[in-house]
């Protein structure tokens, strides 16, 4: 038994980014630090967090002046920026520089009088971030939705960092016949191209699939999709705990892939316990492809 | 046999325009009228307007000082335009208003500092007047071609007015995979894509459909490619000559449309033609559909 995991999984370097300005805020920022909001869409590495210190709240308003503030990667709207500065916190922003140039693109096609679309999940903290620097963003995450848009003379569009390629391809075919004139800035950012492209071709590739990182993680959730669409045996979990070795009966090789939110410490328990299982004589063959692998 | 003529079959607006403009210009202009080109891609159209005292030429080298020269429908590129001034020709320029547009649209997104792609044949006319008005033109015309680009980090598409709008589709959506920031002008007129639309809604309901205009003109044979891929009994006519009665074989409903280049007489004639088949008793009903005819 073979187990293949993908270059791309894992962190990317927005995430990375985040994680270490933080830890880095957590030591050395003004009064306790906080996140606002999850750093990242992983239980595991939240605990692991506060465990050095963080903290992290939902409510802006619980934040008391005299502390420290972590913007998160996904970014936030202005006005919490201000709102925050406002308070006397003392502001640390981690927001990933490939979802500021979002920040700056809508700006821009807003000041040249496009209506701006955002492809994305109207819920996500990354594009509620993206929106609240346009005055009257349009939010759209389905091709049900984009149907029912009108005809527009001129239209400005960008897209979530961790958008479903497919679906941004199809989205663009659709608004190329509702605008006469369509400013599209391709903005899913090239590790989620990377990762998306390898999960396709890995997990069609193996008997069996595992997508590691949160069930609320949007870019690990269209990982599994994309892979459950390829093949059939694709689980989706947080940790080694949740797999259950009759998934692997008769499988000859293991694909493992994660999400950008998934630390490397999750991924090596998973392909550890993965290991382990093989030994106990459930598989042909055992190890860690050395090719695809790390 | 009934039959139904589509509302927006032959001449657009810019093609009746331009035929008024030459009959002018072959009546008042400074000495002989030439065409540069065919004034429309329909031979009897051609004849007709030989016979008003037009003549037509392709080289404009062949034109001499003191005649008039009228610029057809499709424009032409600045060098062709400014050739012919020096010339000391008197140019009557027909081209159409929505072609135009194009000729500015590139010119300014060539200016924004996009390379421009046309989506079109580039040995139409029309292309070759739009890819005229700027440096380095990207003249696409299939989706193989597409996938063949390399990636840009900026790009700007226009397309020939006559573009079949699956095909417009399709591109952009590969485009949108190539270019991280793509800016598209869908200049598709919209005669043509009301013709489109109506011809596969026509072919889809008719048990015989003709479509009538030039062998070469290119969006007369989109249509057929269009009415084909929905009724396997579509034929492409140029006039009611090439009519075998035995295409009509059981048919009880027979659907026409036409060109944006094939004139309303040419027209007139394939129903007249169609109505005398039917009388002759070789359908089961006759007479002209009132809802979709004129």
């Amino acid at each position: 038994m073979k187990i293949r995991v993908a270059k791309s999984a894992g962190f990317c370097w927005g995430v990375k980014r985040a994680v270490n300005i933080a830890v880095e805020a957590a030591k050395k920022g003004k009064g306790k630090a906080y996140c606002l909001g999850e750093l990242i869409h992983n239980k595991r590495e939240i605990e692991r967090l506060k465990a050095l210190g963080m903290d992290f709240v939902e409510d802006m308003e619980a934040l008391e002046t005299g502390n420290t503030v972590i913007i998160r990667s996904h970014g936030v709207a202005p006005q919490v920026f201000n709102y925050l500065k406002e308070k006397g916190l003392e502001i640390v922003d981690a927001t990933c520089p490939f979802v500021k140039e979002i920040h700056d693109k809508v700006t821009k096609l807003e000041k040249e009088g496009y209506p701006v679309l955002i492809l994305g999940n109207p819920k996500h903290p990354e594009v509620r971030g993206i929106a609240g620097h346009i005055k009257d963003p349009i939010i759209v995450n389905s091709l049900e939705e984009l149907e029912e848009l009108p005809q527009f003379s001129k239209l400005g569009v960008v897209c979530q960092t961790t958008l479903n390629m497919d679906f941004f391809r199809k989205a663009v075919s659709l608004l190329a016949l509702k605008a006469k004139e369509l400013k599209v800035y391709n903005t899913i950012c090239k590790a989620t191209t990377v990762r998306q492209k390898e999960t396709r071709e890995l997990a069609s590739q193996v008997d069996v699939m595992l997508i590691v990182g949160g069930k609320n993680s949007s870019n690990t959730t269209k990982l599994y999709q994309i892979s459950k669409s390829v093949n059939e045996r694709s689980y989706h979990i947080e940790s080694k705990e949740e797999i259950d070795p009759s998934w692997f009966e008769g499988a000859e090789v293991v694909g493992v892939t994660a999400g950008a939110s998934t630390p490397q410490w999750v991924i090596d328990e998973v392909v550890d316990y993965l290991r382990l299982l093989g030994e106990g004589g459930n598989w042909s063959g055992r190890g860690v492809c050395q090719a695809a692998g790390r």
